[in-house]
C-alpha cells in the first residue's frame, strides 16, 4: 500500500494507511471511467485558461495538451491501463499525463478542485447523452406514427380498467402512446437548459483565486451559461436528479404501452403476435413463447435509480437507451391480427351510443344513461346481445326508441362520431398523424 | 343504502348493493372537495359549448349557469352540505345543481366523462397552485438576497463534509441556497407549460361525439393548448408526477439549507440564534430551545408523496406552501453572531493559500499541495497554529518560503482572491446580488 | 394566541409568540387522537408507579385515576372537545384532566418525557392493531382454503408471463396466494415480539431519576419486556418501520392476487364474474361493469407510506384493514365459470408432457425438450393443434414416438402427474388444504 | 449468433434470431455468477433424487457428480471461462458439464425448471450470507460493548434535536446504538427461518411429475422445511424483499451512529478524532482531514436497493458487509477527547434537575418545569450561567428554593440519579454491559 500512497492526491498530510475496505468502497473508477473523454476535454480547456492567466507557460500548455492527446489516444484504442492507485477517472488521467510529460502535469490542477472537475465532466457527458436519447425517442415515435398512418382502418376495442369500453381505431391507441413520448422529448429539452451550465472555475467552495477567464472556458466547452455561485455549482446535483426523474417517467410510459401489448399478445386476446426476435422460450415448457421483450420493458418502470448520483446517471442512460431500441424493434415488427381485434368488438360497447340516441331525441344524458343501462340489463337477463333487443323491448325502457335505433349497431359509424379534435374518427386520427409528422420534422432540426 | 343508490351515476345497471367498506374506500370527496371552484368553472364553460353544439337550449344553459352560481355561492359561504351519496366533488356539485334546477342538470354531462372532468379540474387547480407557490418562493429568495446584501462584510468558515474548508462570506452561503431556489422557480414555469393544456372534450376514451367546440372551451378556461389525443388526455397524470417531483426537489433544497442552520444554531457552533417564534421547548427539560422550525423544514425532504395522485398533489402543495413561509420567517428573523462566525476561522483554513503562495513562486500545484500538507503536519506535531510556524520551519519543507509568507494569514485577503465570477470576493458576491435582483424583477412581471 | 400560550408545556421559558403556520404544521392532534385510549391507559399505570415511588400520595393518585376515567368517558361517548392549544393527544388529555381535578394533574408528568409517552402509546396501540389485522388475515385465508376445498375438481390454465403454461387445478392457484398470506401472518407475530417492549421509564434521554418501578409498569401494561437503554427506547421507531414494511408486503401479495383476478374477469378470459357488490359502473358508458374492488386492491401495493411515522402507521393499518375485508368479500362471492376455464386449456400446454413422454422412453430431457419444440413448430406450420399431429408427423422428429403418444392428450391425467408435495395433483392439493386447516387451527389458539 | 443459438435452452422452437440488444439486456451472468457454488450444490442434490426416482442410472449419476466436481474445481481456481451463450450461471454450469461428460448432462434438468433452480440457489446463497453478516454485526456490537465498559467514567452531553439536553455517560450513547444493532441481529434470525425453506421440486408452476423425493433433497441441502405450494415457491421472492428491508434498516442504524460521530468530530465539537486510516484529505485543501469513513457509512442508508431482485440482494450484502467492517474499524480506533466532552457540559443542562429539586420539595412537576424555565430566562437575561443565580434570584421564582440548591450543580450526581433500568447511572450502564455480554455469548452458540 505504501507505494500507492504517493499517488494519492492528499498524500502529504497523512501518516497512517487507509483501511483497504474503505479504499475499495470509496473508489469510483469502475463506473466513472466512462467520463474519460469529457474529462480530457475539460482539462484541455482548463490548461488554456491557466495559460491565459499566466499560471502555465505557452510551452507547458503545449506539453500538457500533447500529453492529454496521448492519454486520449490510449483510451480510444482501448489501451489505457487502470492502476491500483487510480481511485477515479480524474486521478487516473492525471497520473497517466504525468507519466507522459512529468512535472508540468502537476500544474494542471491549479485552482481547480475535484468537485469542480466532477461537476464539469458529468454535465458534459450528460449533454451528449441527452442528444442520443432524444434521437432514439424520435425514432420510436416516428415508427409509431407511420405505423398508425398505415393501419388507420383497423378498429379494436378501447379498454378502461381492462374492460371493453368503446370501439376505437388501433391507430388511436398507438398515437396515445406517441403523445406521451413526445412530451418526454420536450422535457428532455427543458433539462438540457439546466445541464448545459458550466461549473468549472468554482474551486472547492470559495471560487477561483487566479482570475481564470470563465468566459474562455465556457466557449471552449460550448456551455450556454456560467454558474452563478461557486458553492452551489460544486455542491448541487439537481441536474442529475432531474435526469433520473425523466428516465423514470419515460420508462413508465414505455411500461404502460408494454403492459397493453402483453395483454394483447395473450392467447385469450390474440390481437398481436411478436416476432421471434422479441420473444423467448422456457427451459421446461417447449411450447412457450414469452413476450419477454415486453416484460423487460414493463419491468424497467419499477427500477429505482437510487444509488450514488453518477452511477445512477449511467444506469438510467443505459436502461433507457436499451429500452427505446427494443421498443422500436417490437413496434416495427409486431403483427396485428385484424380479425381478432374486430371480432372482439361487441354490441354492449355501443351502449353509450344507445344513450346518445336518446340524447339526440331530447332526453337529458343522465336519464338516457340510466335507460341504456336498463337495456343492457334486459339483454343480459335474456342472455342475448344488446343489438338483438327488439324495438318493443327497448320501448319498455323509453318510448323514444324507434326503428331507426338499428342504425346504432355499426362500429365504424360509432367511431366516426368522435370527430372533435383528439378523437378517434378517421379525420381526427389523420390530423393527429399530421401533427406528429410536423412535430417530428421540427424536432430534427 | 337503497336511497343513495339512485344518486350514483351508474345507477341504472346495478341490482346488488355495494359493499360499504368498498364504497368508503372508493370515495374521494374528503380531499377532492378542494376542487369545488374549478369544477364549477369547468362546468360553466362546458355548458356554453353544449349550447353552441345545440345540445342544450339557450334557456337550459342559463338555468344551468344560474344554478352553478348558486352552488358556487354555497361553497364560498361555507354552507355547502356534503351528503352520503356524494362520492366525489363532481357528483356532489351536480347533485346540488339538480336540487336547484331539476331536470336540465341531467344534460350537463352530455358527452363528457368523469375522467374528462377530473383531468380538467386538476389542471385548473394546479395552474393556480403553481402561481401561488412561485410567489412564495420569490418572497423567500428576495428575503435571502436582501439579507445577503446587508451582511456582505461578515466572514465565516465554509464547510465541506462538515469540516472547516475555506473562509467565505456569510452572504456567499446565503446566495448558494438562493441559486438552488431560483432554479426551482424556473422549473415551475416549465411544468406550467405542460399543466396548462386542456383535456376537456376527450370523453371517456374515444373523444367527443357531438362536435363540441374545443377551441371555445380553451378560451373560456384560458388554457394555452388543446390535448392532442383523447386516450392520452384522460389517461395520463404526467403533470401531477412532474409537480410531485418538483415538490420533492424544492423541499430537498430547503432541507439542505435547514440542515446547515441547525448545525450553526448548536451551542457548539453558536453562529446563529432563532427567535422564539421559530423555536420550541421540551415538556421535560426547561432550558431546551429547539430549532423546531428548522427540523420541520429539514424533515419534509424525506416526505414521500406516493399516494393517490390528487391526494399527493394537494399534500405536496400544502407542505411546500407551509415550508416556504416558515423558511422565509426563519431567514428574516434569525440573528447572526458575527464574533462567533469569525472566531471560528482558523489558520489551517488558509493551507490552500499557503500552497498558492508556492504556486505563485512557480511550484507546480500538486507539489505545493504536498508541501502545504507537510507544513500542516509540522504545526500539528508542534501543537501550534499553522500561522505560528517560523520561516525556518517552513523552509524545511520548501526553500521557496520567505518572510513575505506572513501576508498569507489574513482572512479578508484570502476571501478577496476569489474574484472570478461566482466566487466569494466582495465584488463577486455583489455581482451575484445584482444578478438575483434583476432576475427577481423579471420573474415578477 | 396569548391565552393558549399558558397551556403549552414549555410555557415558562418563552417570551415571543410562535408563528401560527409553524404551530399548525407542528400539531399532530388531527391524527394522533386515535391514541386517546392507550394514552389514558399508560397514564393510569404511570401514576401508580409514581405513588409507589412516593411522588404522589395515595389520595392524589386516586384523584388522578378518577379524573382519567372521566376523560376516558368523554372520549368513548364522543364528547371530548379538542381545544386550540391541544397540539397532540398527550397535551389534550392532560389539559382535560387538569380541568377535572386541578393541581394534582401537574404531578402526572413527573420524570416522564413526551417521547416516553409517545413511544409507549404507539406500542400499545400497534399491539392491538396487530391482533385485529391478524384476525382479518386469518378470515381471508380461511375463506380461500374452504373455497379451494369445494372447487378442487376445476381445472384451468396456469400462466407464466401471462402466457398459458401448464394445466393446473383452480384450487392450486387459490392456495398459492393463501401460502403467501400465511407467511404474512407469521411475520406479524415476529413483529409483535419487538413491539411489545416497554419504553416507559426512559425519560427524555438519560432515564428515570425517581427510582420508578419499571417492572410494575410492565405488568400493569402487559408488556413482555422492558427496554434496555433509555436513549434507544425514546429515539427509535424500528417497530413502526417494520410494520410499514409488513403492510407493504401484505398489500403486494393481495395486489398480485387481484391482478390475476382482474385478468380472469376480462371479457376475453371470462373465467370469473364479480358480484355487483364488488363492481362499479361508468358515468358515461352504461354497459361498463368494472372490477373496481380488484383495482383498488391492486393499486394499494403502490401506496408508499413515507410520512411522519405515526401518521404512516395509522394509514397502513387503515389500508390493510379495508383491503383484507374487501378481498375476503370478493373471494367469497365471485362466480367461477368452469367451462370457460377448461375451454382455455389447449393441447400446446401439454408440450412439456410430450417431452416427458420421450424422457420416459429414455431420451435426455434437453433433447426431449428440443424434440417437443420441433413438434410444436410443425403443428403451428400446419395450423393444427399439437394433438392432431399424426404418429408419422411425430416420428419425423423422433423415432421414439409411437401410438401410445395419444395418452398424452388428457388434461386431468397431466395434472395428476404432479403428485410430489406442493404439486397440483388432487392428492397434493388436498394435502395442502389439510395443512392450512391445521395451521389455521393453531393460529386461532 | 447462429452458433450460440444451439446452446439456448429453448432452442428447438425458434426460427428467428433474437435482437442482440434484448439478449444483452436479458443476460444476468454478469452478477449471478456469484451463485456458482450453490448452483452446483443444488444440482448435485437433484441428480441424486433423479437417480432414486429412476430417471438417471447409477452410472449416469456418477458421471454427472464427477462432472459437476470438475466444474466446481474450475470455478474455485478462477479458471472457469464464461462463453457468449452463457446467459446465466445455470446455463453456464450445464454447458460446461456437457463439455465434460456429454449426453448424460442433458438429463440433469428433468422435471426441474429454471425458476426452481434460481429460487433454490438464491435461498442457499442467502442462508450463507446471513451467517456471515450476523458474525460481522456481532463483532461490531462486541467492540462497542467492550469500549463502553472501559470508558464508563466519561461524561458527555446527551443531545436531542442537536441541542444539549442532559449529561449522560459516553458509554450510554455507545450502548444505545448497540441496542439497535442487537435487534438487527435478532431480525436476521427471523428472516433465516423463511429463507431456509426448499423450493426445489416445484417445476415451472404445477409441481414435479416424477415422484421426486423432496425429503431427500431437503436433507441433502440442509433446508429446514419444504415449500407448501409449487406456484408460490417458484413465483415469490418475499425472502429477498425481507432481506433488502433488513439491509436498509441495519444501514439506517449505522447511519444514525455515523451522523452523531461526524458531528462529534467537527472542530466545533472536537469530542472525537478518527485515525488517519479512516479519514481522507482534499485534492485542493492541504489541511483537510475528512471523516470520509463516517460519511460513507451515513450515506449508505439513503441507498435504495430497487433493482432486479438478485442484483439487489448481492448489492445489499456487499454494502452491509463493507459498512459493518468499516464501522468496527472506526469504533475501535477513534480517540475520545474527554476534556472536550466534559467541557461541553453546561449548567443549563441541569435545568431539569432544578425542576426536580422543586418536585422533591412537593411542587407539581408542571409548575416546577415552569419555575425552572423562568430561572433559565433570568440567567440568560443577566448573561450568567444558571448555576450562578443566587438563592435570592431563585426565590423570586419560587420560595421553595433554598441554600441546598447548590447541590444541584454537579454533573456526576445528576447522571447518577438515572438508576432505573435503562438509565445512564453507572450501575445501570454496567447492567446494560452485562446484558449485552450475556446476549453476545448466547448469539455465538
Amino acid at each position: 500500500m505504501a507505494s500507492s500512497e504517493g499517488n494519492k492526491l492528499w498524500g502529504g498530510r497523512f501518516v497512517g494507511n487507509a483501511d483497504p475496505i474503505l479504499e475499495k468502497f470509496n473508489a469510483s473508477i469502475s463506473y466513472d471511467q466512462r467520463l474519460w473523454e469529457v474529462d480530457i476535454k475539460g482539462s484541455k480547456a482548463y490548461v488554456k485558461a491557466l495559460q491565459k492567466a499566466g499560471l502555465v507557460t505557452q510551452n507547458e500548455m503545449e506539453q500538457i495538451l500533447t500529453g492529454l492527446d496521448k492519454v486520449f489516444d490510449e483510451w480510444s484504442k482501448g489501451e489505457f491501463k487502470i492502476k491500483p492507485g487510480d481511485e477515479d477517472i480524474h486521478t487516473a488521467n492525471e497520473r497517466r499525463l504525468k507519466e507522459f510529460i512529468g512535472d508540468p502535469a502537476g500544474k494542471l490542477h491549479t485552482g481547480r478542485s475535484r468537485n469542480d472537475q466532477v461537476a464539469t465532466d458529468a454535465r458534459l457527458w450528460l449533454r451528449d447523452a441527452i442528444t442520443t436519447l432524444k434521437e432514439l425517442a424520435l425514432q420510436l415515435i416516428s415508427t409509431m406514427v407511420e405505423r398508425a398512418a398505415v393501419e388507420i382502418e383497423i378498429l379494436c376495442p378501447g379498454y378502461t380498467h381492462m374492460q371493453r369500453a368503446q370501439p376505437i381505431r388501433w391507430s388511436h391507441w398507438i398515437l396515445s402512446h406517441a403523445a406521451a413520448l413526445s412530451r418526454d422529448v420536450e422535457r428532455l429539452e427543458d433539462i438540457r437548459k439546466r445541464v448545459n451550465v458550466m461549473p468549472l472555475g468554482s474551486g472547492a467552495i470559495a471560487g477561483n483565486p487566479f482570475n481564470i477567464d470563465r468566459e474562455l472556458l465556457r466557449q471552449e466547452l460550448n456551455f450556454d451559461r456560467i454558474s452563478i455561485n461557486s458553492m452551489d455549482a460544486t455542491g448541487q446535483r439537481d441536474f442529475v436528479a432531474e435526469f433520473l426523474f425523466w428516465g423514470s417517467m419515460c420508462l413508465t410510459h414505455l411500461s404502460k404501452m408494454a403492459e397493453d401489448l402483453i395483454l394483447y399478445s395473450t392467447k385469450e386476446f390474440s390481437f398481436i403476435t411478436l416476432t421471434d426476435a422479441y420473444s423467448t422460450g422456457s427451459s421446461l415448457m417447449p411450447q412457450k413463447k414469452n413476450a419477454d421483450s415486453l416484460e423487460l420493458i414493463r419491468s424497467k418502470a419499477g427500477r429505482v435509480f437510487g444509488r450514488e448520483d453518477k452511477e445512477a446517471m449511467f444506469d438510467t442512460y443505459d436502461t433507457v437507451h436499451a429500452v427505446l431500441q427494443v421498443a422500436t424493434g417490437v413496434i416495427s415488427t409486431l403483427k396485428v391480427n385484424q380479425p381478432a381485434m374486430e371480432g372482439a368488438l361487441s354490441p354492449d360497447m355501443l351502449a353509450t351510443d344507445l344513450a346518445y340516441y336518446l340524447v339526440r331525441k331530447g332526453m337529458p344524458f343522465r336519464e338516457a344513461h340510466s335507460c341504456a343501462g336498463k337495456a343492457v340489463y334486459i339483454a343480459e337477463s335474456k342472455n342475448i346481445h344488446l343489438s338483438k333487443l327488439t324495438v318493443e323491448d327497448l320501448q319498455t325502457v323509453s318510448p323514444l326508441f324507434d326503428k331507426d335505433v338499428s342504425s346504432v349497431w355499426d362500429y365504424t359509424k360509432s367511431v366516426e362520431q368522435y370527430s372533435a379534435p383528439g378523437g378517434t374518427a378517421r379525420s381526427s386520427v389523420t390530423a393527429q398523424i399530421e401533427h406528429f409528422r410536423t412535430w417530428l420534422q421540427a424536432q430534427k432540426q
